[in-house]
Protein backbone atom coordinates (compact mmCIF):
# COMPACT_ATOMS: atom_id res chain seq x y z
CA UNK A 1 0.00 0.00 0.00
CA UNK A 2 1.64 3.56 -1.29
CA UNK A 3 2.13 5.83 2.37
CA UNK A 4 2.01 9.25 0.66
CA UNK A 5 4.55 10.01 3.88
CA UNK A 6 7.21 8.00 2.21
CA UNK A 7 6.85 10.30 -1.08
CA UNK A 8 6.55 13.60 1.17
CA UNK A 9 10.14 12.26 2.49
CA UNK A 10 11.52 11.87 -0.77
CA UNK A 11 10.39 15.25 -2.45
CA UNK A 12 11.81 17.08 0.72
CA UNK A 13 14.79 15.45 0.02
CA UNK A 14 14.64 16.42 -3.40
CA UNK A 15 13.99 19.97 -2.42
CA UNK A 16 17.11 20.20 0.31
CA UNK A 17 18.89 18.72 -2.13
CA UNK A 18 18.86 21.58 -4.85
CA UNK A 19 19.43 23.86 -2.02
CA UNK A 20 22.94 22.00 -1.00
CA UNK A 21 24.40 22.45 -5.01
CA UNK A 22 22.88 18.84 -6.02
CA UNK A 23 20.10 17.81 -8.70
CA UNK A 24 16.61 17.88 -7.77
CA UNK A 25 16.10 14.49 -6.75
CA UNK A 26 15.50 12.25 -3.47
CA UNK A 27 14.98 8.61 -2.73
CA UNK A 28 13.82 6.78 0.24
CA UNK A 29 13.84 3.08 0.49
CA UNK A 30 11.42 1.08 2.85
CA UNK A 31 11.25 -2.40 4.92
CA UNK A 32 8.58 -3.37 6.91
CA UNK A 33 7.03 -0.20 6.90
CA UNK A 34 10.20 2.36 8.04
CA UNK A 35 12.94 4.17 6.14
CA UNK A 36 15.95 2.13 5.96
CA UNK A 37 17.93 4.31 3.72
CA UNK A 38 17.70 7.51 1.84
CA UNK A 39 19.59 9.22 -1.04
CA UNK A 40 20.17 12.54 -3.39
CA UNK A 41 21.49 13.19 -6.52
CA UNK A 42 25.38 13.94 -5.39
CA UNK A 43 26.55 13.65 -8.90
CA UNK A 44 28.59 17.06 -9.16
CA UNK A 45 29.05 17.44 -5.70
CA UNK A 46 30.60 14.01 -5.16
CA UNK A 47 32.34 13.84 -8.85
CA UNK A 48 30.41 10.46 -9.56
CA UNK A 49 27.64 10.07 -12.71
CA UNK A 50 26.77 7.57 -10.89
CA UNK A 51 25.78 8.64 -7.51
CA UNK A 52 21.98 9.35 -8.68
CA UNK A 53 18.85 9.77 -5.70
CA UNK A 54 18.09 5.85 -6.55
CA UNK A 55 21.64 4.39 -6.82
CA UNK A 56 22.80 6.35 -3.54
CA UNK A 57 19.82 4.87 -1.43
CA UNK A 58 20.46 1.05 -3.03
CA UNK A 59 24.25 1.25 -1.44
CA UNK A 60 23.05 2.44 1.78
CA UNK A 61 20.55 -0.18 2.21
CA UNK A 62 22.86 -2.93 1.19
CA UNK A 63 25.37 -1.53 3.42
CA UNK A 64 22.68 -1.09 6.39
CA UNK A 65 21.12 -4.58 5.77
CA UNK A 66 24.45 -6.57 5.08
CA UNK A 67 23.00 -7.52 1.92
CA UNK A 68 22.49 -7.18 -1.88
CA UNK A 69 19.22 -8.29 -2.32
CA UNK A 70 16.61 -5.99 -1.43
CA UNK A 71 13.46 -8.20 -2.14
CA UNK A 72 11.01 -6.87 0.70
CA UNK A 73 11.84 -3.65 -0.06
CA UNK A 74 9.52 -0.53 -1.79
CA UNK A 75 11.41 2.25 -3.39
CA UNK A 76 9.84 6.03 -3.22
CA UNK A 77 11.49 8.42 -5.79
CA UNK A 78 10.29 12.21 -6.34
CA UNK A 79 11.26 11.15 -9.93
CA UNK A 80 11.12 7.93 -12.26
CA UNK A 81 14.03 6.42 -12.05
CA UNK A 82 16.46 6.66 -15.45
CA UNK A 83 17.67 3.93 -16.62
CA UNK A 84 20.72 3.19 -14.78
CA UNK A 85 18.33 3.44 -11.34
CA UNK A 86 15.76 1.32 -12.99
CA UNK A 87 18.33 -1.25 -13.66
CA UNK A 88 19.76 -0.80 -10.46
CA UNK A 89 16.50 -1.57 -8.74
CA UNK A 90 15.45 -4.51 -10.78
CA UNK A 91 19.73 -5.84 -9.72
CA UNK A 92 18.63 -5.23 -6.15
CA UNK A 93 15.27 -6.94 -6.62
CA UNK A 94 13.02 -4.12 -4.82
CA UNK A 95 9.73 -4.99 -4.97
CA UNK A 96 7.79 -1.86 -6.05
CA UNK A 97 8.61 1.43 -7.28
CA UNK A 98 6.59 4.61 -6.40
CA UNK A 99 7.94 7.53 -8.23
CA UNK A 100 6.46 11.32 -8.45
CA UNK A 101 7.80 13.31 -11.22
CA UNK A 102 8.43 10.90 -14.63
CA UNK A 103 10.91 10.75 -17.14
CA UNK A 104 9.55 13.76 -19.38
CA UNK A 105 9.35 16.13 -16.53
CA UNK A 106 12.93 15.62 -16.06
CA UNK A 107 13.63 16.29 -19.67
CA UNK A 108 11.84 19.19 -19.49
CA UNK A 109 14.42 20.62 -17.00
CA UNK A 110 17.86 19.36 -19.04
CA UNK A 111 18.03 15.93 -18.18
CA UNK A 112 18.65 13.20 -20.42
CA UNK A 113 16.54 10.29 -19.05
CA UNK A 114 14.51 10.00 -21.85
CA UNK A 115 16.86 10.08 -24.67
CA UNK A 116 18.63 7.75 -22.58
CA UNK A 117 15.54 5.01 -22.45
CA UNK A 118 14.92 5.73 -26.32
CA UNK A 119 18.81 4.63 -26.91
CA UNK A 120 18.73 1.92 -24.64
CA UNK A 121 15.61 0.29 -26.71
CA UNK A 122 16.95 1.09 -30.24
CA UNK A 123 19.44 -1.98 -31.56
CA UNK A 124 23.03 -1.26 -30.72
CA UNK A 125 24.16 -0.61 -34.44
CA UNK A 126 21.39 2.36 -34.30
CA UNK A 127 22.40 4.41 -31.10
CA UNK A 128 24.32 7.17 -31.19
CA UNK A 129 26.83 5.77 -28.69
CA UNK A 130 29.27 4.09 -31.01
CA UNK A 131 29.37 0.03 -30.02
CA UNK A 132 31.82 -2.33 -31.29
CA UNK A 133 32.46 -5.97 -30.85
CA UNK A 134 36.07 -7.24 -30.21
CA UNK A 135 37.41 -10.67 -29.22
CA UNK A 136 34.24 -12.75 -28.35
CA UNK A 137 36.19 -15.66 -29.00
CA UNK A 138 38.55 -14.52 -25.84
CA UNK A 139 35.71 -13.11 -23.81
CA UNK A 140 34.15 -16.13 -23.56
CA UNK A 141 36.78 -17.87 -21.45
CA UNK A 142 35.33 -16.04 -18.02
CA UNK A 143 31.97 -17.51 -18.56
CA UNK A 144 33.08 -21.12 -19.15
CA UNK A 145 35.09 -20.53 -15.89
CA UNK A 146 31.82 -19.20 -14.31
CA UNK A 147 29.68 -22.22 -15.57
CA UNK A 148 32.35 -24.55 -14.20
CA UNK A 149 32.76 -23.26 -10.95
CA UNK A 150 30.88 -24.95 -8.03
CA UNK A 151 31.64 -22.77 -4.85
CA UNK A 152 30.21 -19.41 -6.56
CA UNK A 153 27.37 -17.15 -5.35
CA UNK A 154 24.54 -16.39 -7.71
CA UNK A 155 22.23 -13.24 -7.82
CA UNK B 1 40.94 2.60 -32.66
CA UNK B 2 39.83 -0.23 -30.90
CA UNK B 3 43.78 -1.74 -29.26
CA UNK B 4 42.90 -5.61 -28.47
CA UNK B 5 45.06 -5.07 -25.61
CA UNK B 6 43.10 -3.07 -23.54
CA UNK B 7 40.39 -5.89 -24.08
CA UNK B 8 42.88 -8.43 -23.51
CA UNK B 9 43.26 -6.73 -20.17
CA UNK B 10 39.73 -6.17 -19.57
CA UNK B 11 38.93 -9.89 -20.03
CA UNK B 12 42.23 -11.21 -17.70
CA UNK B 13 40.35 -9.30 -14.94
CA UNK B 14 37.03 -11.10 -15.86
CA UNK B 15 38.55 -14.49 -15.51
CA UNK B 16 41.17 -13.22 -12.57
CA UNK B 17 37.26 -12.49 -10.81
CA UNK B 18 35.60 -15.76 -10.80
CA UNK B 19 39.04 -17.09 -9.25
CA UNK B 20 38.23 -14.07 -6.56
CA UNK B 21 34.91 -15.03 -5.88
CA UNK B 22 33.01 -12.47 -7.96
CA UNK B 23 30.83 -12.43 -11.33
CA UNK B 24 32.85 -13.29 -14.36
CA UNK B 25 32.82 -9.35 -15.40
CA UNK B 26 36.07 -6.80 -16.13
CA UNK B 27 35.93 -3.35 -17.53
CA UNK B 28 38.99 -0.93 -18.41
CA UNK B 29 38.79 2.91 -19.01
CA UNK B 30 41.14 4.12 -21.39
CA UNK B 31 42.38 7.57 -21.76
CA UNK B 32 45.23 8.79 -24.14
CA UNK B 33 45.87 5.32 -25.05
CA UNK B 34 46.51 5.17 -21.01
CA UNK B 35 44.36 2.60 -18.66
CA UNK B 36 43.11 4.77 -16.30
CA UNK B 37 40.77 3.08 -14.13
CA UNK B 38 39.50 -0.91 -13.95
CA UNK B 39 36.71 -2.58 -12.13
CA UNK B 40 35.04 -5.92 -11.68
CA UNK B 41 31.99 -7.38 -10.76
CA UNK B 42 31.59 -7.18 -6.79
CA UNK B 43 28.13 -7.11 -6.49
CA UNK B 44 27.89 -10.57 -3.68
CA UNK B 45 31.66 -9.38 -2.27
CA UNK B 46 30.78 -6.22 -1.47
CA UNK B 47 26.50 -6.38 -0.55
CA UNK B 48 26.42 -4.21 -3.59
CA UNK B 49 24.28 -4.61 -6.78
CA UNK B 50 25.35 -1.59 -8.38
CA UNK B 51 29.19 -3.39 -8.27
CA UNK B 52 28.93 -4.28 -11.83
CA UNK B 53 32.52 -3.57 -13.40
CA UNK B 54 31.70 -1.05 -15.57
CA UNK B 55 29.95 1.06 -12.70
CA UNK B 56 33.14 0.52 -9.96
CA UNK B 57 35.24 1.28 -12.99
CA UNK B 58 33.53 5.03 -13.91
CA UNK B 59 33.44 5.73 -9.90
CA UNK B 60 37.34 4.56 -10.03
CA UNK B 61 38.13 6.72 -13.28
CA UNK B 62 35.75 9.71 -11.96
CA UNK B 63 37.82 9.53 -8.38
CA UNK B 64 41.52 9.79 -10.27
CA UNK B 65 40.65 12.09 -12.98
CA UNK B 66 38.52 14.36 -10.22
CA UNK B 67 35.70 14.67 -12.52
CA UNK B 68 32.16 14.00 -13.30
CA UNK B 69 32.33 13.76 -16.94
CA UNK B 70 34.51 10.92 -18.56
CA UNK B 71 34.51 12.91 -22.19
CA UNK B 72 38.23 11.49 -24.08
CA UNK B 73 37.58 8.14 -22.62
CA UNK B 74 36.16 5.21 -24.05
CA UNK B 75 35.36 1.39 -21.92
CA UNK B 76 36.50 -1.80 -23.12
CA UNK B 77 34.39 -4.38 -20.88
CA UNK B 78 34.43 -7.44 -21.23
CA UNK B 79 30.43 -8.27 -21.56
CA UNK B 80 28.24 -6.39 -23.43
CA UNK B 81 27.21 -3.68 -21.03
CA UNK B 82 23.64 -4.06 -18.69
CA UNK B 83 20.90 -1.22 -19.20
CA UNK B 84 22.75 -0.03 -15.24
CA UNK B 85 25.87 -0.05 -16.91
CA UNK B 86 24.84 1.15 -20.02
CA UNK B 87 22.96 4.35 -18.29
CA UNK B 88 25.65 4.71 -16.48
CA UNK B 89 27.87 5.04 -19.75
CA UNK B 90 25.41 7.76 -21.33
CA UNK B 91 25.91 9.62 -17.91
CA UNK B 92 29.53 9.75 -17.61
CA UNK B 93 29.74 10.87 -21.43
CA UNK B 94 32.39 8.04 -22.81
CA UNK B 95 32.67 8.35 -26.15
CA UNK B 96 32.20 4.85 -27.13
CA UNK B 97 31.75 1.07 -25.63
CA UNK B 98 33.87 -2.08 -26.77
CA UNK B 99 32.50 -5.19 -25.61
CA UNK B 100 33.23 -9.20 -25.77
CA UNK B 101 30.33 -11.13 -24.70
CA UNK B 102 26.84 -9.90 -25.49
CA UNK B 103 23.69 -10.08 -23.10
CA UNK B 104 22.48 -13.32 -24.79
CA UNK B 105 25.82 -15.10 -23.32
CA UNK B 106 24.97 -13.32 -20.51
CA UNK B 107 21.55 -14.61 -20.25
CA UNK B 108 22.69 -18.03 -21.43
CA UNK B 109 24.93 -18.20 -17.82
CA UNK B 110 22.17 -17.22 -15.47
CA UNK B 111 22.75 -13.18 -15.55
CA UNK B 112 19.70 -11.05 -16.16
CA UNK B 113 20.84 -8.30 -18.66
CA UNK B 114 18.57 -9.46 -21.58
CA UNK B 115 15.58 -9.79 -19.60
CA UNK B 116 15.98 -5.83 -18.15
CA UNK B 117 16.54 -4.65 -21.46
CA UNK B 118 13.39 -6.45 -22.30
CA UNK B 119 11.33 -4.73 -19.12
CA UNK B 120 12.93 -0.99 -19.54
CA UNK B 121 11.72 -1.21 -23.24
CA UNK B 122 8.43 -1.99 -22.34
CA UNK B 123 5.53 1.07 -21.37
CA UNK B 124 5.56 1.34 -17.43
CA UNK B 125 2.56 -0.77 -17.37
CA UNK B 126 3.10 -3.63 -19.13
CA UNK B 127 6.73 -4.31 -17.03
CA UNK B 128 6.68 -6.84 -14.29
CA UNK B 129 8.07 -4.57 -12.25
CA UNK B 130 4.75 -2.64 -10.59
CA UNK B 131 5.32 1.04 -10.91
CA UNK B 132 3.05 3.48 -9.19
CA UNK B 133 2.57 7.60 -9.64
CA UNK B 134 2.27 9.19 -6.30
CA UNK B 135 1.81 13.14 -5.35
CA UNK B 136 3.36 14.29 -8.83
CA UNK B 137 1.67 17.31 -7.88
CA UNK B 138 4.29 18.16 -4.81
CA UNK B 139 7.17 16.27 -6.74
CA UNK B 140 7.10 19.15 -9.03
CA UNK B 141 8.49 21.32 -6.91
CA UNK B 142 11.71 20.71 -6.73
CA UNK B 143 12.21 20.59 -10.38
CA UNK B 144 10.70 24.25 -10.25
CA UNK B 145 13.14 25.21 -7.91
CA UNK B 146 15.72 23.74 -9.65
CA UNK B 147 14.29 25.93 -12.63
CA UNK B 148 14.51 29.25 -10.93
CA UNK B 149 18.41 28.73 -9.81
CA UNK B 150 21.26 30.14 -11.11
CA UNK B 151 23.97 29.50 -9.25
CA UNK B 152 24.05 25.83 -10.13
CA UNK B 153 26.25 22.76 -11.84
CA UNK B 154 24.02 21.16 -14.72
CA UNK B 155 25.70 17.82 -16.51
Amino acid sequence: MANPEFMREAIRLSIENVKNGGGPFGAVIVKDDQIIATGTNRVTANHDPTAHAEVSAIREACRRLDTFDLGGCEIYTSCEPCPMCLGAIYWAHIDKIYYGNNKTDAAAIGFDDSFIYDELALPREERQKAMEKLLPEEAIAAFELWTKTTDKTEY
